[in-house]
């Protein structure tokens, strides 16, 4: 956990763990260790040398990232002296380590890796709010409620809308992020993106590194083409908009003067005891507002100069880990206000009354359809 | 053409008429007219009223926007007076304008059709270059060159290589944008988005809508999730990184110290008569610095509060049509400069000598792979 | 006007008028006229042939921005047709144009130019904000109302103090825009921003050429030091921040369910006759929500590269210019939003009593202080 | 250090210190502290009481924070279960503990204690990099290279007015840095802002509460008007651009093919052994990148709503926390970068050459003037 004071509150305990210095430690020597028995699959190295390569990996990796963060200042990134370490620690096979590599392949497949792995906490919390809409949208798919608009009431919908209006947007960010995570790719091209050192097998370590680690194939080297990761920030931002929506309209629901809904344990106050805080909604929101200023900057580290970026390309490692983890924890803690979410039909229908008295139409029209769209998109 | 003195300069002169006020108009018009057809393909109103709309429609649309501007003031946007004056227009068939929507449907499904209409000549720029690029890899596919990363010679590539991998990236971002401009979607709700007033046909008159406006019928209403829109600013975001990266690389290759590379109509200078200033591609990575900023604000925008956001909503529309400017001018200024890009083989051969003084490997491998792989590519 | 279907709702009105192609030509001829005659002052140019400037320029500046727009392509910017506009124009003092300027000197110093006259509108309307919430601060001093923290109703405050709040944030913007725009400087440097041309002379020609412009005289060249220009940019920001927490205050405050507040002339609705939406609340908060997007462009745009930047400069027209539009029209319509709010103190009572009946202490304390302290802080 | 594999290499070791939980805890523990002297000072508590407070403060600030971190899940921040551990550490002095505050007092004071402490490993860091271009101005005073506009070769300046230029951007940024320091304001003003619960004494207990902290007393509360972090965080990002601008012009130089300068300790490559890859510039670069997008968060998180922010304002903490470590981060590896920066002046008289040979005239004119400039600026 790198925040302690503020992970559990911000509810990224589970994808800081994903994401924190030994989580990326691992990753570096998984992607060594994966490089030498490709690279072994090819016949680029012996067999032998590989298996103590991966051997050498998985002792490195229990090592203290802090050691080689020190380490890492003199050569500009980590994987130097990762380098260094692995070799000495390969003994007689050191020289069957980082065979063609450079830098930027092992630490971009690194970060893909890390990527991959963070998109499980952040996925299960996605889906476990998402579950808790379809709950909400059947328990109260006929709950005529007041529609507003521009915040001010307009014409009615019912509360299973609204709630199942919220499930479309949560499951459509888990498909888009779900297949945003299957798109992520291993980087390998050597020193300019040639796939020099390995020729004529640099496609075929490619293919067996990409099978091996359950990263995909890219075809092609994108060192400096960096849409992949921009894509996939993209995705995480959008996801931090739906549950941005979401948590703040639980939080506009859950005013004392709407009251409609609250939550199971709202927090209490260090100076008023009668507060009733939506406040796992609260620090969902706050979690999400920091995704858009996130994705700005994976946006402007873009352009990667000529062979690899100056800078470019190392901004994106603080930035992509500081949005799994908004992201990841924003949705755990849009889990947990959904999960427990109590709806007050009795202020539903005193609210509407207003609406009634305005003489608009109750009708609700397509309302329940929209309900049982939703249901029956879940079980397909 | 909406900024005179600066449209032609940053290549927005024909996105900027897809875009600008008479643009949105007549997006406007269009919607209500093919919401009258929908509504009577479902037997909701006359056909001929339909007719009268549509006429309307046609007539409305060739009015002065500034009037429709000054209109919305009082009721917050142009579809209330758009819809008062289309009434008036159609006389006894003005019961037949605007059945059963809001406001949000038609501006939503109007800013759809606005981008729909945008893509077409931010594609063909994106097209163009990527062409350029093709010529580029192919006329050089063979042509040794320094591979600089951190902006320090490095390992040879080829500018062959170098091309392929601009064109790449190019061609990944005109897929995507297509498939991002194929999911542009109707939105059509009613005032809640309960598809209240044409029930029990809203899905049936949605169908139709979406058919005959050549957008997408969603399936579901997206008033308050705003994803659709987020994602297609996102895809509009990493085509201007993909943009700059290759404009800048072009600065970086035409500096008179490297010299690989000058633009066709290098710009020249108020003070100094012997620059050769690579201006396409300078104003191309002016233009697509506008992106980062204008997707974080569509990302900010998406928490669109209850049944219809309150400012977000709006804020959506000055940010997507900005961002279309940008980007449909950043590719036509990249075109320009790829379009006609001397490549000086005299000078990548004379810097490739400071890194074979280094005593550097030349052997370049994989490289013309590359370029036949992309070439293949695009064939397919 | 140059988006005349938004520009009113989004009250851009004036200021759009002050940023928009011939505000901006005009800004450039005043330049070129003003460095004629503080060349002219130090004995650079012969005085006849700087009033023959003055008057070319009074000329070109009444030509159509267009053309200049199309001929800026070449070159890469404005300036270089304008000069020889001027100098054909000026005829036989032809060669008294732009004396020892370079294109960003005299490109610069009419963006800040530009930025000081845009002020007038936004600070006209900040102050007229500003004033409105005095009445409203003086008229509801002593209206005890429910204070509100994550939107559960708190511990009691009064509406004068709310009021008070919103002033003092507007008086505080006020005074940072008016010290922000007091630091507008000329920008005179020449080609590489040694001050050659004029040598030794330039530091006098600078001193008179920020004089006769009412621009300050930096004392250095800021050719590639954009501090400035990122500053302004954040006091624009900043100032939106401000307006977007009124903006949506009252926006809360005129829910249905709370309806504390009212706008005077409250929007209606394309399909809900009883709405009364708070709209122009809502268009200043959409207005507001640009900002931060904005913002970060013209901070990623500071590294100019070396001597200029190569896209970097350019980046901060359309910037500069979209950020003084989106606050000042957001500025004038949180004015009409405060100008005519109607404050409903039954309902404050009303809702005040749910705080009653949980046992809250309704002292308010200091309240009446802090709208004291407001009000006698105006009179200093 | 909240990141040890990455922190060294990002410069962010003094900077993580100044702002990781551990130095939060202190902030928040200081707090308690002093709002407990310093209502002993106006006779709202017993002296005694106080100093029972401060020394359970002591005690408290030495706990893991981990724990708080757990516990502050429940109420929404950790000041909630941070006074529940003082008063239970106060025993009989415990009413004495956090007396008329709320959570938000603290929480924003701590805020503002940890920006104070924070910008003392920063402002150490641009000075030493301010310092830094004092030498390499002065020892290159009348060096005359190149000037690059666009990129592209132009006319001459001197590396003495370059480095001058620089040390103008680092010096500027440090003195805004600072006066933003000295801004830095201590909030007080219970539940909601009105200092309902020291009054009439509010006034004098704020007064005292910032003299003891060493943090500016506003004279408003500004618990929902979040100028002033805003516009902190702006000057942070402003401090960034500066710094970026240099960072990319000492890559930009130490190009192979320019070769004007060298970082002294360059690194290298884990494939390409003859590398000297300016690391230092390159990471400052890569610090700076990710300001805007914070900045632009904090400016996004501005709108607090009503009383208290839900969710804006707890979005604050994590951006601001990474806008120090940024900055603090860019600005060390710069003055690094600077420190040991190796000017190749025969390099630089090659590159000359070039120009020379366009019939450039070399007169640099002011150029020694602005070195001048800078330094008697700098022992004013």
């Amino acid at each position: 956990m790198s925040e302690p004071l503020w992970d559990p509150l911000f509810g990224r305990t589970a994808v800081g763990a994903a994401t924190d210095s030994p989580a990326w430690l691992q990753a570096l020597c998984d992607v060594e260790a994966t490089l030498a028995v490709s690279c072994a699959s090819t016949g680029l190295i012996a067999v032998a040398d590989a298996e103590a390569v991966v051997a050498a990996c998985a002792k490195v990796a229990e090592s203290d990232p802090a050691d080689l963060g020190v380490q890492a200042v003199a050569g500009g990134n980590p994987v130097i002296p990762l380098v260094a370490a692995l070799r000495e620690q390969a003994g007689s096979a050191g020289v069957a380590v980082h065979v063609g590599a450079t830098s930027q392949d092992v630490l971009d497949t690194a970060s893909m890796l890390v990527a991959d792995r963070a998109c499980v906490p952040v996925l299960d919390a996605v889906a476990e709010a998402a579950d808790a809409t379809v709950s909400l949208a059947r328990a109260h798919r006929d709950v005529v409620m007041t529609g507003r608009t521009l915040l001010q009431q307009a014409v009615p919908t019912t509360f299973g809308a609204v709630a199942a209006g919220w499930g479309e947007g949560l499951d459509r960010a888990a498909r888009e992020l779900r297949a945003a995570r299957a798109g992520l790719a291993v980087q390998l091209g050597g020193a300019a993106g040639t796939l020099a050192s390995w020729h004529p097998h640099g496609p075929a370590v490619r293919a067996a590194f990409a099978a091996e680690l359950g990263l995909r194939d890219p075809g092609v080297v994108w060192h400096t083409e960096r849409s992949r990761v921009a894509e996939f920030a993209a995705t995480l931002g959008v996801t931090c908009g739906v549950i941005a929506k979401i948590a703040f309209d639980i939080v506009l629901l859950a005013q004392a003067e709407v009251g409609e809904v609250a939550e199971a344990d709202p927090g209490g106050s260090s100076a008023m005891a009668h507060k009733h805080n939506p406040i796992a909604a609260v620090t969902a929101r706050a979690g999400a507002i920091q995704a858009p200023g996130l994705v700005a900057t994976l946006l402007i580290a873009m352009p990667a100069e000529l062979q690899r970026g100056a800078g470019t390309w190392h901004a994106e490692w603080p930035a992509l880990t500081g949005l799994l983890r908004a992201t990841g924890g924003a949705a755990r803690r849009l889990a947990d206000s959904l999960g427990g979410l109590r709806v007050d039909t009795a202020a539903i229908a005193r609210n509407l009354e207003c609406l009634a008295g305005a003489g608009v139409d109750l009708d609700i029209g397509h309302a329940a359809d929209l309900v049982d769209h939703f249901l029956a998109g879940r079980t397909r």
